[in-house]
């Protein structure tokens, strides 16, 4: 880990606009680092986030913002929009947050009435491996699945053997809490991954998306002190002020981004400057990286 | 995830004496949960945190306490411990919170005088490969090294073709900043890992311990806003009051801990029971196991 010095130069390093531009030319020693890759992206290489899959949890702090992967869930993701049309989540809190692992809203209080519309649904954990996917595949291989990559712009894994795919509980991951019934999850309560990536919830639970936006307001919540971090009595879990489909939200009060499109070369390039760090702190590179260790980038709209 | 029906049912299988109890009887189908698994171990499965190689770092939030693995720097913690017994560290800011990353305390401004025999010293950043090392070897692979496990405590990685041991960089483990010169290590910087685990730091730098007690109270400070998460001058960061030595702690002030040996059969029954997950939650068993997904227990001094 860089020191405070070691800091300055590499932000010093990462701003150099020369290498930037003569990326193309690079020698092979001077493979770009992640910062390069991005700098040389072209427009292309980036999509908009699409509005009306889009969630926006305004929290007091700030707003997070969640991609939503309807193509992985799509009963799930309908449901969720349905409870947050019918505004739902407003005013219910985050009522637990669990160290290394989630954070999670919810209405265990039955609080708040289930819109109609909203109620079991099948368990979505996986899906039938589609026939053409994209699918920009990692090199180094997986301990969980026999597969692993992007697809979409999220993690996921795959099983060529049992003709399935799914999405993977990396840090960002969205997913929707149930009881031990496989049909109990109906959305109502939402969990954010905050910790080192639990791959075992893989293929029990629905994923639903990934944050691409302000996961510092989830990841530094104090954490509940009560078994699996639900907050106490004396503990006041911050309230969810609204959630909102950005569709939903006037044109002048979004937030709008971009996110690097995962089938491209340019993701393909950040890739491999993530497995070999050209940077001369790295002494040792890995010459591998693991799913969850792979960013996926996102920036304002352009 | 567990929604909050499915957590109270979860919360009360736990607490149940009886499944505890016959754990030697139950049939393969009822292996036991970790919960099990810990509640049938024995004493002697345990052992006690050394005084002298213990540290409290004390903020105003708390205390953390960090288990130092000389055996696997002794260099640097040698230097680590003549630091703080000068009280190099007291009064010095968490200088950094990098989101999903690291939080790193130091001196950037050069504000307290470094002890005199803290010096440069040599990287240790892995270690010949011992011909006698305990090693709880995980069976599952991993992405990064040839074989991963635990040694006395801590996850390790091992590379048989480069007679190599090292630290791996899981969530909590504690390392040591550098410059980009690899002997620039002193032991003034401290991180400690927040996020998904950065194994591409492994052999780049010196890890010396892991955090065995209040990790959340690093986990939850505010992310700096500013590159690298360095906070910025409206931004407070916190203080550390002090890292002691337990051993220079008086009796009275110390927090006793016991950590769950990992040479024991009652680790390997762990492991199981994490790779297989017997509750009844999982749906799908990972039958699988990633090194930093596996619990190292820590409880108060019986």
């Amino acid at each position: 880990m860089c020191n405070t010095d070691c800091m300055a130069r590499n932000i010093r390093f990462l701003l150099l606009p020369a290498l930037v531009f003569l990326n193309q030319a690079l020698p092979a020693w001077a493979a770009p680092t992640m910062g390069e890759v991005l700098a040389a992206s072209k427009p292309s290489d980036w999509r908009p986030l699409d509005p009306a899959d889009t969630l926006y949890v305004e929290l007091p702090t700030g707003r997070i913002i969640i991609e939503l992967k309807a193509g992985f869930a799509p009963l799930h993701v309908a449901n969720i929009k349905t409870l947050v049309r019918a505004r739902y989540f407003d005013g219910l809190p985050v009522l637990r947050v669990q160290e290394n692992y989630v954070a999670q809203w919810g209405d265990p209080e039955n609080r708040h009435p289930i819109p109609s519309g909203v109620g079991k649904i099948a368990p979505e954990f996986d899906s039938p491996l589609p026939p053409h996917m994209a699918f920009t595949r990692l090199p180094d291989g997986d301990v969980y699945a026999p597969e692993v990559g992007f697809s979409d712009g999220v993690p996921v894994a795959r099983s060529a053997k049992l003709h399935l795919t799914w999405l993977a509980h990396c840090y960002g991951m969205v997913g929707v809490g149930r009881d031990l019934d496989v049909e109990s999850g109906s959305g109502a309560e939402m969990y954010v991954v905050i910790g080192h990536a639990p791959r075992h919830l893989d293929r029990n639970v629905a994923l639903v998306g990934r944050v691409v936006k302000g996961m510092e307001l989830l990841s530094s919540l104090p954490r509940g002190s009560m078994e699996m971090g639900f907050y106490a009595k004396n503990e006041t879990p911050l309230p969810i002020n609204s959630i909102r489909l950005e569709a939903d939200v006037p044109p002048l009060e979004r937030t709008p981004l971009e996110v690097l499109r995962t089938d491209t070369p340019t993701f393909a390039a950040l890739i491999e400057s993530r497995r070999n760090r050209p940077e001369e702190f790295f002494k040792v590179k890995a010459e591998r990286i693991e799913l969850c260790n792979v960013p996926i980038p996102v920036r304002p709209r352009k």
